[in-house]
């Protein structure tokens, strides 16, 4: 393979392919310097090769005798660059065949192409930056709101990383200090002191728990605040959907049951993030497959941070059960919006009660059934009245922890697991040491928290689990 | 205005829109350097204001106390930079709400956006190149073969531009002076040397010919070589395009006539950019709109560069009249290829005259029809089968003049429009010369010619026309 030979230099586009002006072509690794070089006419090519780190220069690139681009070529040195080793950025039109060209170019001499991530993960392995600190970056590049920014940025700058490879090397510290017991077990010494241990303890679960529990709101905030909207068949669930998300996403009939499949999709309302959630009506289902949908129901309900419960206007009678059977599926935390829609049909008609009185009952039931609302409101999907109010009401109902800038908190699942997991080992330690269970047990316990917390930082990491974070990065980063 | 107050500063993303590592957003004018140093801290702030051109910078841009990005902040100084003014590009990660924010940031520091072409369009009008210099980086970018992107090279580093300023600025000395001898008309002095005159006639006009008979070519290689598709309705002319194309391009159905507009698309063939034009099948229309299909269909025949002529292998009694009706559409140095259509249908059926007949046949008609043939192919749309010969015959038949890599090629038809307006006014000047007719006379074609030379490298240029250029390129070149 060509890339052995020449140390393993990589070459990606690092901009976006599409219309634009300017592209950028980055390559690194040692070496990468001399290949770039290489496509230069001399006294550009001695310019760049005796360059020092973050310097720019105007060049030519050619090829076959011929001007290929006009281009800037940014050179870094180790270990002054993104990845720590030597580097090059290449600034060129932004045309595919240039691109294409440049880049086949540096296949030439013998720089091979980028696997997605490659750039970050060499930045890790050449110690630039912790997993976390990395992977915030794929997270930075996919924020969508500036409290996803907020907390990707506040990861890629250390954020709780550096906190838990400070706890993670005290408690090295202590269990080494247990496993050098274990050589002179005869002895029954000990060298590490177990009230230190148990200190240290209850103040890494302490903030182990923090950052667990922050999870959910840190997942809802990078992914959207989890909203689902729930009902009786046929109240106007995907209609509401298709309103919020502002297109046709949901299929619409008239037809009860249409919506088999829940529907999800994000909107950025007023600077948070919303995840909407359509769901399958609830009610007792003959078919299979509408039993399957309303299973999923059930369980797209539990995730949501809010729950929209739409009741149909024209169907008062069916309010009770519809409001009694969401609150059977209801947990702790989660806030409720009753939403009354076809008011407008209410008014045509103009039988039946009226909507003051309607709103009333529902209050009245919902408060009878122990689920009170965050709010009630009323609207006509068709129409597509009262909508801003309930965009409002969402606005204010969501979590506000994030409004606060150094707030940390864990975004990413495989952290999310492996601080769970580093907690149950803890736990484990802290029983072990109550219940005086020998320094061998002990420390086996804590090793496995050590592991844990070492994976999220990166101190322990395998090539498998490296290429399961990087390979969802695009190429070029 | 906010612009107004600080001299003019724009600014744009100039990468690509989408999903990639990194991202460039520039800005320029004077004070440039200043706003984008006001999104820093100290010390940072300080560094960037007394940088000098070509350095570049490692930063923070700090938006409401916060961290919006870290970034690579290249400083130029006018007039060493794109546009000739002071400029900055700066490179963040590659996410909307960042791109936005600095943006948004820039604003706030009386930074404008940029409108399209709007840097390339600075640099014009500071003299970092002329107009049709200016033009080619439109050209470059859009360029997707080896053939056109090195014409737009020609072009951007120069090309033909400076040859025409240098005829027009031997030729602006002629006719000053003979617009002196106006002055002095009592006395009959001729300050200008009318061989001399005549002598750099011939020459200009040679060039200029030149330069006009190869904008066909040069416009081919630009926006490809204008391959049509002819036969009678249902020979299969929308499948061999779609074919060709690779897509489902053309709405293809066994009803006669489906074709009624004229479809086209380019496909790259062995690096040469092909344009392919299907047309409405040639025959006595009853339908009015089916008549303005064939209407253009005629039209089409004549802008190619090539013809395909498609027969049905099942209707050997309709080749003599396809034929003979192509035959009256075809101009000078058009060349034709026939291809026998439905030759899977020959075999399956295994009733009348077999291939090698049907293409001898083929041949004897149309070299009694006067119009012999480049290639005559036999193919299977249906089946996809015969395909590789016919591009391989249609990349041989390809003008050959873009293989040699110092060819000056006029592309543009702005260029080209006044390249034939300059030719026409110097012809009469050149008649009026022979004719004797009086100075004045002269000096106005000479003007009107000089007029349209100055409006390919820009200097007569106007407000309106600029526009008009720059309006075609993306917004951030």
């Amino acid at each position: 393979m060509l890339h052995t030979l020449k140390n393993n230099i990589i070459c990606a586009l690092a901009t976006p392919h599409g219309r634009g002006a300017v592209a950028m072509v980055r390559a690194s690794g040692k070496g990468a310097v001399e290949a770039v070089a290489n496509l230069l006419d001399e006294p550009k090519r001695e310019e760049i090769l005796k360059a020092g780190g973050y310097s720019l220069h105007y060049a030519e690139i050619r090829s076959r005798g011929e001007t290929l681009d006009q281009v800037l070529i940014a050179v870094f040195r180790a270990p002054a660059s993104y990845t720590g080793e030597d580097s090059v950025e290449i600034s060129c039109h932004c045309s595919n065949y240039i691109i294409t060209e440049l880049l086949d170019l540096l296949y030439g001499e013998g720089v091979r192409l980028a696997g997605p991530g490659e750039f970050t993960k060499r930045a890790f392995l050449n110690g630039k930056m912790d997993l976390a600190q990395a992977e915030s970056v794929a997270d930075l590049i996919e924020s969508e709101t500036e409290a996803a920014h907020r907390l990707a940025m506040n990861q890629m700058k250390g954020g709780f990383s550096r906190e838990l490879a400070e706890m993670r090397n005290q408690m090295l510290k202590i269990v080494s200090l247990m496993e050098l017991e274990l050589d002179f077990s005869e002895e029954e010494v000990e060298f590490a002191d177990r009230d230190e241990l148990d200190a240290l303890l209850d103040k890494v679960m302490h903030r182990i728990g923090e950052l667990v529990s922050g999870f959910r709101l840190g997942n809802a905030i990078k992914n959207g605040i989890p909203v689902a909207i729930v009902g009786a068949t046929n109240t106007g669930k995907s209609t509401l959907l298709n309103l919020l998300l502002g297109e046709d996403r949901a299929i619409v009939s008239p037809i009860s049951g249409t919506t088999r499949d829940s529907i999800e999709d994000t909107v950025n309302i007023g600077g948070t993030l919303f995840r909407f959630i359509d769901t399958a009506g609830i009610r007792t289902a003959t078919e299979t497959i509408e039993m399957i949908g309303i299973e999923r129901t059930y369980s797209k309900i539990k995730q949501a941070e809010t729950v929209i419960l739409m009741l149909d206007a024209e169907h008062p009678e069916s309010f009770g059960m519809s409001i009694s059977s969401l609150r059977d599926k209801l947990s702790d935390g989660q806030k409720t919006v009753i939403v009354l829609n076809k008011c407008d049909l209410l008014e045509e008609n103009g039988k039946g009660p009226d909507l003051p009185t309607l709103l009333t009952s529902i209050r009245d039931i919902a408060s009878r059934a122990g689920m009170p609302p965050a709010a009630v409101l009323h609207i006509s999907a068709l129409k597509g009245e009262g909508l801003d109010l309930l965009r409002k009401t969402l606005t204010e109902l969501r979590p506000h922890a994030e409004t606060s800038p150094d707030v940390t908190l864990v975004t990413n699942m495989r952290h999310y697991e492996a601080l769970r997991s580093a907690c149950d080992a803890l736990a484990r330690v802290k029983e072990g040491l109550a219940a005086k269970l020998s320094t061998d047990l002990l420390t086996q316990d804590l090793r496995e928290a050590l592991y844990y917390i070492g994976t999220i930082v990166g101190e322990i990491s395998n090539e498998e689990v490296l290429d399961e974070i990087f390979g969802k990065f695009c190429i070029g980063k």
